[in-house]
């Protein structure tokens, strides 16, 4: 046998690898490296890498090509080498990682069995340590949502992913948040009940997240107005000094294991309602809210289908947060059509723009939904009588204090050029008949909106010319598509004909009718 | 907006990365392409490659070195850039690949529904596509492990695939196989079954898997004494003029699906009947097998615990077969202990090889096992009388002529040179109380030579000096363990010390019974 280079249980020399592996960890070895050939490694095998106190987890790669790393070192990815946080050329040793231990909890959640406490805990923590591969998250998500979890093992989920990572203390008694559990295209309350929240003084310190599979998402619209991207210190700032911030909260470490849980998730197009709480409590908790509304849209191309479903996740909502000290309450809202009438980030900036400038043409089920969160809210404040949140929230609205407020956090952000120019190459889509709106596909809209190029083309969207119960005739436009590029405008323009408007017209007593506060 | 190189819509350059990412694609862009700014591409999404008629999907890593990539150029992993099979330079485009179509079914699974033929044609057809991440087929092998198959299903399943990939046919009647579904150590009856079915004439094409989980495959330890990485021409030449061969079955692309789905069970450790049943016949009928033997070995540490649990697997393994055509034949035998002394390649080829040189040392239990195996394979011979396969096996192998065809068989493949020595460092466990031995933990014998660093140091594994039943004296060795390396001596040693002996001793009446045939 030849000799190989290094010997095996020799260090190797740290190489930054300038590869963007996103969440995912990977090392690369080169072929001839004495230690992969001795020590039997696989690619894509899972390996521990060490160096003085620090260990982190990565995949191993297989190298061929010294330009990328030589025998006697050992790369790391931009991720994995920023967690190492040692110079090049450090000495690094490499080991086969032993699966989590808390697979065997998985396995067990496979069987069907019951986790406790203990068990969840030790599932976050191998997570948050970066210990599970993709396919181990993705088997324990399948699993936990399969067999479901009772109410109990939800609340230890929650509690052991908050545990997980750091949580804010504003050190006052009230810090309010609020949340939607998504689905809507369009629905930008939150751009509207923080100014609105914040001018009445209410700390309301929420995050805002970008879009993964909807067309924007609430950092999304109001990049178009300011920076959202800011440190973690900066956004803390702001926060104190303005009661409330419209920033991407992605640069803060709270509840980890939830953005790792998230990032399997998504693609997987899984969500079960214990997960879901989970993630949003615990996130909530940890960026230090003590009362919480929950906005939970019900309609036939919502989340929620049904009003029996929206019930039933109120109670887990209220279960899980009574026994975390969280003052929560839940609203079901209508989520029959999209809110507002822009669905991209321009448009969606569009909208709320109008509404705190009070103008005539602002939409008015974005004015109104927005008013009653805001005013729920701001009842959350022990001197405001219940119901009269919304008359305070209406008056800080038109009186024009929500603007002033919403200018002060662009300034406080950065604000941007105000561009609302929506993309130029357009095509509208047209009545095929006289009738009554009747639907909207939520689901078919906001896909038409990503196909345009939207969030990443600010400008990209769809723009609603008309919403349930308005009447059209033939040939009468229903909303206007947006585009940049022109590959974006064939691709959204096939998937129009592919799949139909997404609006349905009938008769006026067609329309769905929904027994929903608003 | 400064201009990207080059704009979105137009080619890149291939280029090849030498990076081996084993069973999954990715694809490498350069952080300032056009192409990557343009079309909102994330880290680790899934893309889809085109270049004339070929497509291929893989996951994006974000470079930064023009080393690596340059902004002009779309560079792919060795086994991704293989597939495309085209020069380096050639222009290929990349799109957003849409999520497989199947994960609807998938999803379905998970709610707790019945797939049907199609939704498993079209799962099985989409994995062997490439276009299942490793999580998308975990949420899959969780989803039907956990809500469990219907016999119904474990066909489907097996029948999709098997049409997912090349089927070999030997123009013979009587094509014969076996399969052992595993747990065992030490149990290599296959290179003493397939030599001497192969000296009575009869087609045995079976290839042999290499170790993933244990301590060597037969692909493993027939490489210490001849070449098993052979091209699919020459291990088909060399079975249709030896009538067997003891090669690895990694080159044939044969049931592909199937080699997808244990690379991702595997490292999550999960394995159920439908799936084991499904991934075994696809394989042997994918071979072009007639006639099948499956061996599944029941015992406290065996992976089948249970006689219960054997009689079901054993009906679905004859359900399914007898749908898809297969003469089948299940025995359930004797999985207690490990089979044979030696445990690790070298270990393991010493035992085979004194049966088939009739050497009075020889392992008593390995001999017997292969005898009964063989003799049953060969009474597929509608010329061999019930009852008559044991004493013609025998006679093949007393006789020398399953020895012969062995080393016509080594000749074939390629001779290597006959190293039977054992690593070199070596402890010894020994008995800490007179008694006899009544339980020999196979996971635990497993593990601890693999630690010593089985199998890929052909020297390492375990010999065990006593097995069950078999008087000892306190201070006796029990069993032996070799390594290579000073590294994994030292990780053996240690799990032997945290763990035990895995040997239990006792009273002679307490050794477990076990009412199997052998």
């Amino acid at each position: 046998m030849d000799t190989p280079t290094p010997p095996p249980g020799d260090p190797l020399r740290l190489r930054r690898v300038a590869i963007d592996t996103y969440r995912e960890n990977v090392a690369y070895l080169h072929r001839d490296c004495g230690v992969y050939r001795a020590e039997g490694f696989q690619a894509l095998s899972k390996v521990e890498v060490c160096a003085n106190d620090v260990r982190i987890f990565a995949v191993l790669n297989v190298v061929d090509d010294e330009n990328i790393v030589s025998p006697g070192e050992l790369g790391l990815s931009e991720q994995a080498y920023a967690q190492l946080n040692l110079d090049e050329g450090a000495a690094v040793k490499i080991a086969h990682a032993e699966p989590p231990r808390s697979m065997d909890a998985v396995r067990r959640k496979i069987f069907g069995e019951r986790l406790d406490l203990d068990d969840f805990r030790a599932i976050a923590f191998e997570i948050s340590d970066n210990r599970y591969s993709k396919m181990e998250i993705a088997a324990f998500l399948v699993a936990a949502g399969q067999v479901g979890m009772d109410r109990d093992e939800v609340l230890h989920l929650t509690r052991a992913m908050l545990e997980s990572g750091e949580r804010l203390d504003w050190e006052e008694a009230l810090v309010a948040d609020k949340h939607c559990i998504g689905g809507i295209p369009g629905n930008r309350t939150s751009m509207l009940v923080v100014p609105i929240v914040a001018a009445h003084g209410m700390l309301i310190p929420k995050t805002s997240s970008r879009a993964i599979t909807s067309p924007a998402g609430t950092a999304d619209t109001m990049e178009v107005l300011a920076d959202v991207n800011l440190a973690p210190d900066t956004l803390r700032h702001i926060i104190r000094q303005q009661r409330g911030c419209l920033a991407w909260g992605g640069t803060a470490r709270l509840a980890p294991v939830d953005d790792i849980l998230i990032s399997v998730e998504r693609p997987l197009g899984i969500d079960s309602p214990g997960q879901m709480v989970a993630s949003i409590l615990s996130k909530k908790l940890a960026a230090g809210a003590t009362h919480l509304l929950v906005d939970i849209p019900v309609g036939p191309t919502a989340k929620v289908r049904h009003m029996r479903e929206a019930l039933q996740l109120r109670k887990l909502f209220e279960f899980v947060g009574d026994r975390l000290g969280l003052h929560l309450e839940v609203i079901i809202t209508d989520g029959r059509q999209p809110i507002g009438r822009g669905i991209g980030p321009v448009l969606e900036a569009r909208d709320v723009m109008q509404v705190l400038e009070n103008n005539p043409q602002a939409a008015a089920d974005l004015r109104q939904k927005s008013l009653r969160l805001a005013g729920r809210i701001l009842e959350f404040d022990p001197d405001v009588r219940g119901g009269e949140g919304y008359a305070i929230a209406r008056d800080i609205l038109d009186s024009g204090r929500a603007l002033a407020k919403m200018n002060a956090m662009i300034d406080a952000q950065g604000r941007r050029s105000e561009d609302y120019t929506p993309g130029r190459i357009t095509f509208e889509v047209s009545a095929d008949r006289d009738g009554v709106v009747t639907g909207i596909d939520n689901y078919l809209l906001a896909r038409l909106a990503r196909m345009a190029g939207a969030p990443m083309d600010k400008g990209a969207g769809v723009d609603l010319l008309k919403k349930l119960g308005e009447p059209v005739q033939h040939g009468e436009p229903l909303y206007r598509v947006h585009a940049q590029f022109p590959a974006d405008f064939k691709f959204a323009r096939a998937l129009s004909e592919e799949h139909g408007s997404g609006y349905r017209l009938g008769e006026p007593h067609e329309v769905p009718k929904l027994y929903v506060e608003f």
